[in-house]
C-alpha cells in the first residue's frame, strides 16, 4: 500500500502542520469525531505526491491497480463515479456526435452528455419479471440501433445494474466494436467482478474500452474514491486525463485516496480461503433469513453480494422503516422490496450476521406493519426500445418553461430531470417526452414514499415542461 | 451541528450496516489506519438527508451556514473550491460571452470558463515588491478593461491572495456592478475573512455576487470541504444549484459534510478572547522565529494567519526542505521564501508553537545548505495589462500540437497548461502567446525547484505549442 505507507512514514514522525488543512493534523477538532475525520487528512507535502501529477507514491499505487485489473492505465477518482463517467463521455463525444446510452442510466451519465453537448440515443433495457427491476439493453436493440444511427460515436451501458442484475454483454461490447462505437462502462457497482469464480466478470475482461468502478460501493473504500480504467488504445488518453484533472478539486482528500490503496490492496490479496467464507455465510444468512418468517422472500442476485428481501404484501419503504427501527440499515428500498448489500469479508468474524439476524427478527415480530396493495410494473404499457430527445440542447435553451398537472403531462416535453432515490435513475429528462409509462412508473414511487430529486412539484402533483404553445 | 449531531445520532445505535460503503462502518478496515477513515462514512440513510436534495440535517446545517456568513444562499461543497468555481462560471456565462479573469487566477477558473466556452480577457495583477508575489488587479486596468469589452458578463478574482494579500477589491467591485457585470470571487484563501476585526473583511460585505471559501484551508474541515455563497438576487440560482449537482458525485462523503458542519460552528463560535489570543500567539511566534537567527526575516501578509519566512540567500525550497528534516512542513515553498499558514485557534494550548520553535532552531543549526543566488522577479519585462487568448476555443481544437525548446518559444502560442505548484497559477494557458517574461518566470520556477503541472518535456526543456506554420 504505497500510498497508506507514504501517510504512516509521515504521520510517524510527529510532524508540525503550519500548512493547510485548517484542522492541523486534527488538533483543532475536539471530542468523539476528532480521530473520525483527521488522521490521514493532509496536503501535497514531500513524499506524498500529488494526484494531478503522480510521480511517487500515488503513480506507484495507481500502478499497482492497473496490475490488478490488468489494464492500459488506471486512475484515482476523489469525486466518485460520477467524474469517472463525466470524464469518460467527454472525452469520448464531441459537441453533436450521437452516443448510445441505456435509458435508466445513473444521472452523471445524462450530465456527461449534457456537458459534450452530444446527442443522446436511448436504448430500452429489458426487464427482469424475478426482481421487478430493469435489465440490461438487449443485443437487438443494440442492432436496431446501430441500424438506425451507425455514426454512433460511443455507448454507455450499466453493468451490473444497482440491484446487482448482470446480462449479456460480452456480445454487445463485440459488436459495438465491429462498427468502431467506443464502449464505457458504468461498472461502479461491480469493482470486485472477476476477483474469482464466485463472481461474474469484469467487462474489463471483455474488452470495453473505459470502465468506472466505485470502489466504495462493494470494496472497504470511502465514500467518493472510485477508479476510472482505460482498457484500450482506442481511448484518447490525453483528453481522459484532462477531464479528470479539471472537474476533480485541486485538492484531491488523502483520506480518501488513501482508502482506494487500501481497497485494491485488500481485493488482490483475497484468497480463495477468504472467498470461499463469503459464499458459505451468505448461504446461511439466506437460510436463516428465510426460516425468521414465512412472508419473508429472498431473490438473489448475479452479484453473490446482493440479495433482494420483500415482505410479503408490504412496499419495501414500509420494510425499510420497519428494520431502521432495530437498527438494520439496507442499501435501497422500492416499491416492492429492499436491497441488502454484504460487505466482501476476509474472515468469518468480519460482520456481525448473527446479531443482525435477531434484528431483524424482532423488527418483524414488533412490527405494526399497515399492508398495502402494491402496484406492479408489469401491467405498464410497452414503450419504444430507440428513442431521441424531441428538442436539441440548443433548443432547449431558449424556451420557457410552464408547471402542468402530472395527469395532464403525457405528450409534453419535459424541462427537467426527476430521479427517484435510490436507485438514482432518472425517469424523465429534459427534453423527453413524456409518456404514459413514465408518468406511471413516478407515480409509483412518489405514492409509495420514495425521495425524488429534481426540479418538481410532485407534493403539488406537477411537473415541469417547455411552453411549446401546442402539444405537438 | 446538524448534521454532526444527525451522524452521532445514527453511529450511537451501533447500527448494522447492509449498505455502501463497502467497508460496513469501518469493520474491514484492520490497524492503526481504521478509526482515520472511518466512523463518519455512512450514506444517504434515513435521517442523514442528501446533499443534493436537502430536507433535514443537511438543510439545516447550510441554513446555519448563510445565516452566519449572512448571505442569500449557502452550500456545503464535498469536491474543494474547484467545483465552486466551475459552478459560478458556468452558471454565470454563456458559450461566446466575455468573462474578465484576473491572469494569475486558480487553474480551476481556467477550467469553468473553458467548459463554459466563454471568452477570457485577462488581466494583469499589479506586484507586491515586499513578498515578490502577484498582488490583486488595480482599478486602473478594471477600467481599461471595461472601455475596451464593456459586453462583458462576468468577472473572476481571487481574494485574498494565496499568499493571504489583500487589495482594494471594494472600489472594483463597484465599478463592475455600475455596469452589470456579475462579480465572482474566489475567496479560497478568506473563509475566516469577517469573522473578527483583525482580519481583513470578506467580499461577501462588500457586495460580491457568488463567493467560493476553501473552508478546508483556513478552518478545521477536512480537505475537499468547501463553501459556496450566493449573494445577490442577480445569480441564476437555478443554474448555480444544477451545476454543483452536476460535478459533484452523487454519493458525497460524509467525513466531509461532517467537518464542514463542524467548521461553521467553531467559527460561529469564536469569542473575542479567542480571537485575541490568535493574536498574541502570531505575535510571539514572530518575534521568537526572528530571534533564532538574524538571516531569518519574517514578512506579515493582509492575513494574521499566514506570513512569509525568508532564510537570506538561499531559496526557499532549499529552506522548506530545511525545516521538513525535522518535521517542520510548510503550506508551500517559492523561489524566495516559504509560507507559514496558522491555525485559527480557540486555546493557546491548540497548537506545538514552543515544540515548532526548536524545531525550526535545530533545523537551521544543522543545515548544511548550498546557498545560490535566488533571481528576482522585480527586473522582468513589464507587460500589457490586457490581454486575451491568441486562438479561440474553436480554432484551438482543430490546430496540431509542436514542441519547441523554451528558448525559442516567444512568439508561439501555447497549447498546454502549465502551472508551478504550489502555488498552482498557470504561467502558460493554452490559445495564449508566449512572452519573454513568461519564459523567465517559469525558468525561475523550474530551475529552483518547483514541481510543475501539465503537458510540458521541461526536463529537456520543451514545451508544446501550436504549430502555425509560422509564427504570427
Amino acid at each position: 500500500m504505497p500510498l497508506v505507507e507514504a501517510i504512516e512514514r509521515h504521520m510517524e514522525g510527529n510532524p508540525v502542520s503550519f500548512h493547510v488543512p485548517g484542522h492541523k493534523n486534527g488538533l483543532l477538532v475536539k471530542g468523539a469525531h476528532q480521530q473520525s475525520f483527521l488522521r490521514y487528512d493532509l496536503t501535497e507535502l514531500s513524499g506524498l505526491d500529488d494526484l494531478h501529477e503522480p510521480m511517487e507514491a500515488i503513480a506507484d499505487a495507481e500502478q499497482l491497480l492497473a496490475d490488478y485489473y490488468k489494464t492500459k492505465k488506471s486512475y484515482f477518482l476523489v469525486n466518485g463515479s460520477t467524474v469517472g463517467n463525466l470524464a469518460s463521455i467527454m472525452s469520448s463525444c464531441k459537441q453533436g456526435e450521437v452516443v448510445f446510452v441505456q435509458r435508466n442510466c445513473h444521472k452523471s451519465v445524462l450530465h456527461g452528455i449534457k456537458l459534450a453537448k452530444a446527442v443522446p440515443v436511448f436504448l430500452e433495457t429489458e426487464w427482469d419479471e424475478g426482481s421487478q427491476t430493469a435489465l440490461g439493453v438487449s443485443l437487438d436493440t443494440v442492432k436496431s440501433a446501430l441500424e438506425q444511427f451507425p455514426q454512433a460515436k460511443a455507448c454507455v451501458f450499466t453493468y451490473p445494474t444497482y440491484y446487482g442484475l448482470t446480462y449479456p454483454i460480452h456480445a454487445i461490447i463485440k459488436e459495438l466494436h465491429k462498427y468502431g462505437i467506443l464502449v464505457i462502462i458504468d461498472e461502479a457497482h461491480g469493482p470486485h467482478f472477476g476477483a474469482w469464480q464466485g463472481v461474474p466478470p469484469s467487462t474489463l475482461q471483455m474488452g470495453a474500452d473505459l470502465v468506472v468502478h466505485s470502489a466504495h460501493k462493494m470494496l472497504p473504500a470511502m465514500t467518493m474514491g472510485s477508479f476510472l480504467h482505460i482498457n484500450s488504445d482506442r481511448v484518447n488518453k490525453n483528453a481522459v486525463k484532462s477531464y479528470i484533472s479539471m472537474l476533480q478539486s485541486s485538492s484531491p482528500s488523502y483520506p480518501i485516496m488513501a482508502s482506494l490503496d487500501y481497497a485494491r490492496y485488500y481485493l488482490a490479496n483475497l484468497s480463495s480461503e477468504e472467498t470461499a467464507w463469503n459464499e458459505v455465510l451468505v448461504d446461511e444468512f439466506i437460510h436463516s433469513l428465510e426460516s425468521i418468517n414465512s412472508l419473508l422472500k429472498v431473490t438473489r442476485t448475479g452479484d453473490l453480494l446482493k440479495i433482494l428481501v420483500r415482505l410479503e404484501g408490504v412496499s419495501g419503504y414500509d420494510f425499510q422503516r420497519v428494520l431502521e427501527i432495530e437498527g438494520v440499515y439496507t442499501e435501497l428500498a422500492d416499491p416492492f422490496q429492499v436491497l441488502f448489500v454484504f460487505p466482501l469479508m476476509k474472515t468469518k468474524f468480519d460482520f456481525p450476521f448473527k446479531e443482525a439476524l435477531e434484528k431483524i427478527s424482532r423488527a418483524i415480530n414488533n412490527a405494526n406493519i399497515d399492508k398495502k396493495e402494491i402496484k406492479r410494473f408489469e401491467t405498464l404499457p410497452r414503450i419504444n426500445k430507440i428513442s431521441s430527445l424531441a428538442l436539441s440542447l440548443d433548443e432547449m435553451e431558449v424556451k420557457e418553461e410552464k408547471w402542468v398537472p402530472l395527469e395532464d403531462s403525457v405528450g409534453h416535453i419535459s424541462s427537467q430531470m426527476v430521479i427517484p432515490y435510490p436507485p438514482g435513475i432518472p425517469i424523465l429528462v429534459a427534453g423527453e417526452r413524456v409518456t404514459e409509462e413514465k408518468v406511471i412508473r413516478l407515480k409509483v414511487y412518489w405514492e409509495n414514499g420514495a425521495k425524488v430529486q429534481g426540479n418538481h412539484k410532485l407534493e403539488n402533483g406537477q411537473i415541469a415542461v417547455y411552453d411549446m404553445l401546442e402539444v405537438e
